[in-house]
């Protein structure tokens, strides 16, 4: 009777998962260890140890202490065996970093690079800067795993496609992937912005918080869910866009897409500086911009960054009934503010959440900041470069 | 060097787990399949399929075709191995059924029980309930694998204790399993009623969906969450507690929980009533009454319903940019009336949620009505009676 497809994937995946998976905490362990812990038959982890060995995966770390015989080799994750790329292409800039399989940066370039000057430029960018990045980090193509790329609107993850984005012209539907394969032939993964932020900050930061809200406040208003453990994208990968959200007992502000009363309409940056009539210079940062009138003392930013951290408090009790998480973390340009937008957040979300919802509930800013993306993209490049499907299918 | 006890738990799930897990389907499979699926020893994947022979959960089905010298044996997953209970507990009834392995329902009683009486009468009677079952069925105390019970009140589902439940006096901590196993000594998994609705729904009809927000509209107002195909929970346990979440462009009525515009001040089954005027006779119950309302072609009482099912909407519509679920599904007993609800909640989801979210979404009643607990309950109970943790530790 043969084997079905599907199924002969899944056994792929257990059978050369488990290793690495366990190895990868770090702990070196024995032939006999892994054969012991994975119910593995020894020759079968012999010869996949020697696989591992071959492509440099694992390493011997020495030898353990004696049972008595022949002591057997130890063997560790070997995080310098391959590098990963993390990319964050922002609204107005983009920033791109070479790590190692343990997420250590190994090289970081920047640049102001506005998203609207369509993929070809920024992606034609990237792939010239993961050139440099490799030089920099004195790395050759061949060590490259995989690339984790951060885009500021909705993405499929599964194609890896932009999917109607808005602040995006041309991206509806660019074949990301493809284009970079055109210059490296690694797993290219996809994922919106404020998804691999939530990702880089409990990866880097909040690694035992299991339940996390991850709240992006800049130009846009957005969300990452880690829930379980898990990234949530949701069926269509929209999970999390809460810009478009009526904030409950808010004001009935028209919004850019025709409903009134959006978060986005009230509590972003744009919708704060033209509270306060802030008028940006040429190429100026919005948010930044309030940011700055706020840490320079101005009673009127003051005032209105603490009500829009009250109407975005307004929307998060909501999210906090929904979802239970253990953590909020405020991240984007206007977090940047410190405590005067977390004040008016805490104060609307213990006014409005159940009281068994907040009891062991924190609120704080991105300890990450403008890294929690390229961080996030590192462990989305990463984690996959290690995962069994890949492993099982050399790469180059 | 010893191998840690988290680390052989570890193994002993990923041992055992594999067979049941892939018999779970129902296709018989060889000794020889299971090896090669599995990546284990043929000695391993022997002594395995043995103990679970003796165990009864495996039985053989003939032979599979022969490929060549002695045919090897067929095994599959038999249902009717071991029998589990499924328990509703609801604010004023309370349902239990004895189903197999397959989820299989073999005997059922329900009965007027409100919770209200204490932990004492309630448990007492599904103690009593369960020998019921057990005799009707025509099966033995020592048949019983696990019990799966279903609160109305936050539950802590690790220990199985109702924690500060608004409805439930008397419950606060009590240990429900404990005194279940006087009398049963098998597992018994506590959870949220709606949760259990969520994934009896799930389970039952929407088996491919992974993205599943499932809203509970009766006395009060409550969601469960599958995301990527897991129940949510959350941090402790609350997730999906929408009852005093504030509706966005709502009215300001007082709640009995001292905020105003709360989802169940405005649209629950009481909420409607006191709008209507409606009183109910003393043990009538205050949904039912108003969906009878309803179905009698009460003009007052449909506009009422509608405008609930707006109330709904209007809290749904961030869900839905927040979850980016494929389906809503609305049960309790307020989903009785049928499409005066829904379309009041589709007008408003429709209108302000992202076209992305939305242009998949559908927005259903349950299938399962007033079983979709005790369906839930019994998948809780059987899923853990065929986990390896359970199989390892033999019962009883």
């Amino acid at each position: 009777m043969p084997i079905d497809t599907a199924e002969n994937g899944t056994a792929d995946l257990a059978k050369a998962g488990e290793f690495l998976q366990l190895l990868r905490d770090g702990r070196p362990r024995t032939r006999a260890e892994l054969a012991q812990v994975t119910g593995m038959a020894r020759s079968t982890v012999a010869s996949r140890v020697d696989t591992l060995l071959q492509l440099g995966y694992v390493a011997p770390v020495g030898d353990s202490t004696s049972t008595g015989g022949r002591p057997p080799s130890l063997f560790a994750l070997n995080p310098d065996a391959r590098v990963v790329i993390g990319a964050d292409l922002g609204a107005s800039h983009a920033r791109a970093v070479l790590a190692n399989l343990a997420g250590e940066v190994k090289a970081e370039f920047w640049e102001m690079l506005p998203i609207a000057d369509g993929p070809e430029a920024v992606v034609g960018w990237l792939a010239q800067t993961i050139g440099r990045l490799l030089a920099e980090a004195g790395c050759t193509a061949s060590e490259l795993a995989a690339i984790g790329v951060g885009l500021p609107g909705p993405v499929e993850f599964q194609t890896g496609r932009p999917v109607s984005p808005p602040i995006m012209p041309g991206w509806d539907g660019y074949d990301l992937p493809a284009r970079l394969h055109q210059d490296y032939d690694v797993p290219v993964l996809v994922d919106n912005d404020v998804n691999i932020m939530a990702l880089g900050e409990h990866k880097a930061n909040l690694p035992t918080d299991q339940d996390i809200l991850f709240v992006k406040v800049a130009t846009g208003i957005g969300a990452g869910i880690i829930a379980g453990g898990n990234l949530e994208r949701g069926a269509q990968g929209t999970a999390g866009d809460l810009g478009h959200v009526r904030v409950p007992g808010g004001p009935e502000t028209l919004c850019t897409c025709g409903n009134v009363g959006c978060l986005e309409a009230v509590a972003s940056g744009p919708a704060i500086a033209l509270k306060l009539g802030l008028t940006p210079k040429p190429g100026q940062n919005i948010p930044s911009l309030v940011a700055q009138q706020v840490r320079d003392g101005d009673a009127a930013a003051i005032a209105a960054v603490r009500q829009a951290g009250r109407d975005l408090g307004s929307v998060l009790a909501t999210c906090v009934s929904l979802l239970n998480p253990s953590v909020i973390v405020v991240g984007g340009s206007l977090a940047q503010v410190g405590e005067h937008l977390l004040a008016g957040i805490r104060e609307v979300v213990y006014q409005r959440s159940l009281p068994l919802a907040t009891k062991h509930l924190r609120i704080i800013t991105s300890s990450s900041g403008s890294h929690a993306g390229v961080l996030g993209a590192v462990a989305l490049a990463s984690e996959f470069a290690l995962s069994p499907k890949a492993i099982e299918m050399p790469i180059g």
